[in-house]
């Protein structure tokens, strides 16, 4: 019998480890997973820095075990009663819990609790390490889900640390023009080395431009960079707002669209077909009791996905 | 032989009448066109705000007399040889001049110029004073070019002026679930007269809404009344930046779209059939020597469309 849990605990912004955090109580229709591993998305850092009033077990990106098989897990928690489920956007559900992020604790701990039907059984040619990436991986196919790209297409990329990477890779198989710019050389040479453009990105020439830095200047570039009627996809979370020039985006008729979660059939597809690599993305893996020593590896600058094992 | 043109003329956001303005000479496949009216609309106010380094006659609403026949013009005057225009955006060529906005006098003058491939002649069942509103009911219809909006939409337009009253009777002609909210009474009346619902909107529950206020609190409203993965239709100018809660967006999943001009062909056949009333929409008329004076008219808040007549 388990009474006290060893978990990461966010409160006031401050991260602390916990040995005494209650054993999470499956409900109806939840289940009791056992945490393998846990990355650190740059989400999780923004809630250490206020983006979210969130207290508790933050980390959403997860491989776990569950009745004998691993499992990933999609982080919305839905009623499927509300208009926004019953209107077909449940990862929008009005009274939705999301893993680690709103009113539910996550998987930076020994357990965590998700409703049964979340979860989806990594196949045997997926290695753990890998699976692990299935969440972020569905997040960037998302962007595919709201716009259609394809080969005529040009499109930009404003980032190149984990999100950017993923967001790249999946675009690549579109067959688009792609251009990544980032500002760390050894995540540029990851994308070259996939036959990825780094180049510099001229201004007015890209009909999709995706945001993938999650500051006010990538955003800026981003815009600067699309042609008129021209679609700018912001992908990253932001702490704080947002300025923009109002007139220009009515005057060259822009769309902005804000992305979130996305598909993990999918996901788990392009994995089990090693058709994207996220090892090359690996940086490095601490023990749960070392997580706040994790986190703060997470937030130097240039680090890739940073791992919290369970054991 | 005409030597000195009577116009309008905007410089250092000041606004004079010149009796001294060089006649335009209009060049290959240009027209010159005799200006019956010209209508003000919020664009030409932003002007003379500092919106765009303007210097020259403002104006872009006009009905104007060519080879002996009543025309209207689309605003954009395009090279038809750049990305924009080989990509089938006109609208948004890169050399294009913009008349009574950008490099191109306008139509608070007795004459001006416009490339003959811009004009539309108009339909002898439209009155004047009606072929008037030609360009800014094009400019409602361009939000169905980008958007589609059916009887299942629920939608909010923010503004109860000039053009959030032209949106509101394109809308309403969709058969959707139309809501306006405004800050004028009389305005206010205008659109319930035409069975239109302005009650107050409540948060998160539209498909769309449509910013027409050109004013931060608007677009705030606006953003507010979306539910996630709904549409923000930017159909006003601005001047000067607008704040956005970036992250709110990113998560709601929120699209933003600029909207500028839209159709002239279906607008001319709109007012042909009747089907949009905008004479209820006319608020006072001015001989051009008065433009000065129009301008302030149009200022005052609560004022629907000052028209500028040449005679």
């Amino acid at each position: 019998m388990i009474n006290g849990l060893r978990a990461l605990w966010l409160e006031n912004r401050q991260l602390r480890i916990r040995d005494d955090v209650p054993r999470p109580m499956p409900s109806s229709g939840e289940a009791l997973v056992r945490v393998l591993v846990a990355g650190i998305c740059n989400t999780d850092i923004e809630l250490t820095r206020g983006y979210y009033p969130f207290t508790g077990t933050p980390g959403h990106e997860f491989v776990g075990e569950w009745e004998g098989k691993r499992v990933v897990g999609e982080i919305n928690a839905v009623c499927h009663a509300c208009e926004a489920c019953r209107g077909g956007r449940p990862t929008h559900c009005e009274r939705r819990t999301v893993l680690g992020i709103k009113d539910r604790n996550g998987a930076f701990a020994e357990y965590l609790t998700l409703p049964a039907e979340n979860l989806h059984v990594v196949p045997d040619e997926i290695e753990t390490a890998d699976a692990l990436f299935t969440e972020p991986l569905a997040a960037a196919l998302e962007i595919q889900e709201q716009v259609s790209i394809d080969r005529n297409d040009r499109v930009l990329i404003v980032g190149d640390g984990k999100l950017g990477q993923l967001v790249a890779q999946t675009l690549a198989l579109t067959g688009c023009q792609l251009t990544v710019v980032g500002r760390h050389r050894e995540k540029l040479d990851l994308l070259r080395r996939r036959g990825i453009n780094t180049a510099d990105a001229p201004k007015g020439k890209f009909d999709i431009a995706i945001e993938c830095s999650g500051n006010e200047s990538g955003f800026a570039l981003a815009r600067a960079a699309l042609r008129p009627r021209g679609t700018l996809v912001m992908k990253s979370t932001y702490a704080g707002n947002l300025t923009f020039n109002a007139s220009s985006v009515v005057v060259d008729e822009i769309t902005l669209i804000g992305s979130r979660c996305g598909p993990f059939a999918p996901a788990l597809r392009l994995l089990a077909e090693k058709a994207i690599d996220v090892r090359s993305l690996l940086q490095a893996t601490y023990p749960l009791r070392d997580a706040v020593t994790a986190f703060e590896h997470a937030q130097r600058s240039g680090t890739l996905k940073i791992v919290v094992r369970n054991s």
